[in-house]
């Protein structure tokens, strides 16, 4: 895989995603000399009128949002181009079309970090404009999550793409696989004797996979009431996250035999009972000493609104390796701490000898995924200068602990891999399907909006039965129901 | 187990190991209330003259060896009293029997801090004084070690402790059983379910035991000539050391329990082929810098000395759990690295995925026990920010790092358990005997001296075949043959 010149067509230039993570990571890859010789950047958008005016937003982009260098160069900005229309207006392609035409090659990249009820349309209209098709490995199409909101509808925005596109140029973006820990899981599973062998149902006890965040919606109020807690982050991220950690191991490392031992998790999932999912939403509470508002008080949000802000579910994975193992997925907002990580906890020994004679904490690996990044193992040792008293102790390796600003956001390996068409940190659509299959017993069912909705005050944990008594009192990983 | 009021009678009060071990131990307990009430301590010496001269010994010893608070309190000094005479001379027994009738118990404790070859004619005459009977839990009596130089004076001087004092009162003391780490060994072991699944020769390739010194024998040249590495430290700091790494479950936690899967492991050792055997004496070298002698150029050492100042051994464990698995012993003068500690390597997964792609290297479980204290884990992690690079990272848990100074010396704890009646980190006769019949193979065999000798230079590592193209490249801990 080789970098080939190129042009990124971006739409949504003008946008949130942009802004907060494509700049600053187009920038990053500039600087580490990451970006393709002769690649340009074309911005579509609707708010800006002209180059100039994104060249600005972009710079001011970085500035604000960067993890390293905030100056941004002449050189750098003079990579970006725009052209100013609305997507539903046919003309916009036309002029599209005649634009990309000055270049002599069909190298595009069309992005689409657009609101997704757009993802149809903007695909309808490139083929229209006859900018799609191609035999090669270009022109390519990245998608954002969410892929679809249901299994029709994603089903549907595949097809048009499929019809589009050659399957290898469809890159369906999944920023959770970019981050740094999550391309390690296959490294630390598979890379290693010391936990491969106790990765199964005979010495582990149960999975947690926790994304919490003390955050509100903010300004994306109106995409949460489409979308809540359980759309948003699980089929697409804690999917993923839950393939990556309970697959076995592939027939090789390349990105099919990865997605179809991922895929075999996805198919052997327990049909999800009502009474294994939680749903919350918050209400007004407090947060580091200020009150803040309840969700249906957020901009956007109607004030009769049933959406979940949090959801836990108690997921089984009904194989021989994991039955029995419940994985509990928790995520939400406005949640008394911060962190998103994975913790495995271990059985105990049997109750002989300290087991019998104390009262002690079950060993624990924990991958944390962010803030931190690293791995760290909980286990029991003997307190230090005590006769005999057993505390439990962490052994902790932290990736980016020293330098935090030098691990790669997570679009930085993305936007890299899609240039290098490497699709191995990318969702296939089998796994995409599979997930809203498994979640469409529960969407279609109830539309989620017939199962009890427990408020929560902002700034607390809404109380999960399957989290009650758990290990989160003991660990010092942000862990649901922990002081 | 309390404490009752008690005479310590210490047998070498003005020796080394009283000096920098044994004061200042005393002195930590004393500060921190560990000390029995109506303590006294009586010292036998023949260099000083009285008890005030003692008393200066000991506030200068503290000042110089103590871990903690240097300076001594007239309260703590007066416990010490003194007694002036030469072991080989009866007088000084029957003195020493009159002192202690002022105290109307008999609850002495005779500690022999002096050279081993003493140890028969104290003891003999201990009970010709009529100091030695009791049928109850005093008095009690602490032995150094070396406990004999082979399996015959070790069986003599044992029969003749026995004669003297009752079973459970005879303390032999290993002061590796009183570190931190060692009993920390059973805890890691047997309240984790981390490691116990992996702890066998399934899941193991080899464990190293090293205990590596830079320093020369110092002022301790003729007892080393007497001894060597072998016997100085393997078959007893070492082979307790092996013993709790490689033991049974036990049946409970009492010493008997313990001591007996001790004394199975010994017991299973295969016997010890000659090739298997590394001996090596340094000559001149290089060290920090600075041109330090030779053995044979050290004071109270022979210049044809044929005594062994580093040895190695591959030692295999011939049962179910570790047939195959070998134990590289170490331990060895004017080397590299200072440092005590166990290394587990782990065998690698199958050739394939990861492992049949790049060359990747085993896993490392590192138990520390000298200077710093705690566990590491050395596995294998995606390097930051790379595509697919992998490297070992280290995961660390240290005991002793943030306050290096907090981690009690092993004589603080020996001393408090022996004033307790608690025998659990002392070695049992039974494991003495198993380790000597062990060792006796070599020692008649050749007394070791018809072994080769190779030399090395001070500061550098002697070539052992087992350990090269060792992991020692690639851990962070001290380890042979490393740079």
């Amino acid at each position: 895989m080789t970098y080939e010149p190129c042009t990124l067509v971006l739409f949504g230039a003008t946008g949130h995603l942009a802004q907060t993570k494509l700049y600053p990571a187009l920038h990053n890859l500039y600087l580490e000399g990451l970006l393709p010789e002769g690649l340009t950047v074309v911005g579509v958008g609707r708010r800006l009128a002209n180059k100039e005016e994104l060249q600005q937003e972009v710079a001011r982009a970085v500035a604000i949002h960067s993890r390293g260098d905030k100056e941004v160069s002449e050189d750098f900005l003079s990579l970006f181009h725009y052209l100013q229309f609305d997507l539903n207006h046919e003309e916009g392609f036309k002029l599209l079309r005649n634009y990309l035409m000055r270049y002599n090659h069909r190298r595009f990249l069309f992005y689409l970090a657009i609101a997704p009820a757009s993802f149809p349309i903007a695909v309808e209209q490139l083929q229209k404009a006859g900018l799609t098709k191609s035999a090669g490995t270009w022109p390519r199409i990245a998608v954002e999550k969410p892929f679809g909101r249901d299994l029709d509808s994603a089903q549907s925005l595949n097809a048009k793409l499929k019809a589009s596109f050659p399957a290898d140029n469809i890159y369906r973006i999944d920023h959770y696989l970019g981050k740094e820990m999550l391309q390690n899981i296959l490294v630390l599973r598979f890379a290693n004797s010391l936990f491969e062998p106790l990765w199964n149902n005979r010495y582990l006890r149960k999975i947690q996979l926790n994304v919490l965040e003390s955050g509100s919606v903010a300004d994306r109020g109106s995409y949460f009431e489409q979308a809540g807690a359980l759309r948003d982050m699980i089929p697409s991220h804690l999917m993923q996250l839950l393939a990556l950690l309970a697959m076995e191991p592939p027939a090789s490392l390349t990105q099919e035999a990865i997605a179809s031992e991922k895929v075999k998790v996805l198919r052997s999932l327990s049909p999800l009972k009502n009474e294994n999912i939680l749903r919350g939403q918050y209400v007004e509470g407090e947060l580091g000493g200020k009150k803040v508002p309840g969700y249906r008080q957020e901009p956007g949000v109607s004030p009769n609104s049933e959406v979940e802000t949090f959801v836990s579910l108690r997921l089984f994975v009904n194989n021989f390796r994991w039955a029995q193992v419940p994985f509990l997925i928790t995520t939400g907002k406005r949640l008394p701490q911060e962190g998103a990580g994975v913790i495995v906890e271990f059985k105990t020994p049997p109750q002989v000898l300290y087991f019998g004679k104390y009262d002690l904490e079950p060993n624990l690996l924990v991958i944390k995924i962010q803030p931190q990044e690293g791995v760290f193992l909980q286990f029991n040792a003997k307190k230090l200068a005590s006769k005999e008293q057993i505390v439990p102790v962490q052994m902790d390796y932290c990736q980016n602990c020293a330098f935090p600003n030098l691990s790669p956001r997570a679009y930085e390996h993305l936007l890299r891999d899609i240039f290098l068409g490497d699709g191995a940190l990318f969702a296939s659509w089998e796994e995409i399907e599979t997930a809203w299959e498994f979640y469409d017993q529960v969407l279609s069912l109830s539309d989620l909006g017939k199962l009890p909705l427990k408020p929560y005050r902002a700034g607390s944990w809404p109380p999960v039965p399957w989290l009650e008594e758990d290990v989160c009192k003991s660990t010092i990983f942000p862990c649901p129901s922990q002081n």
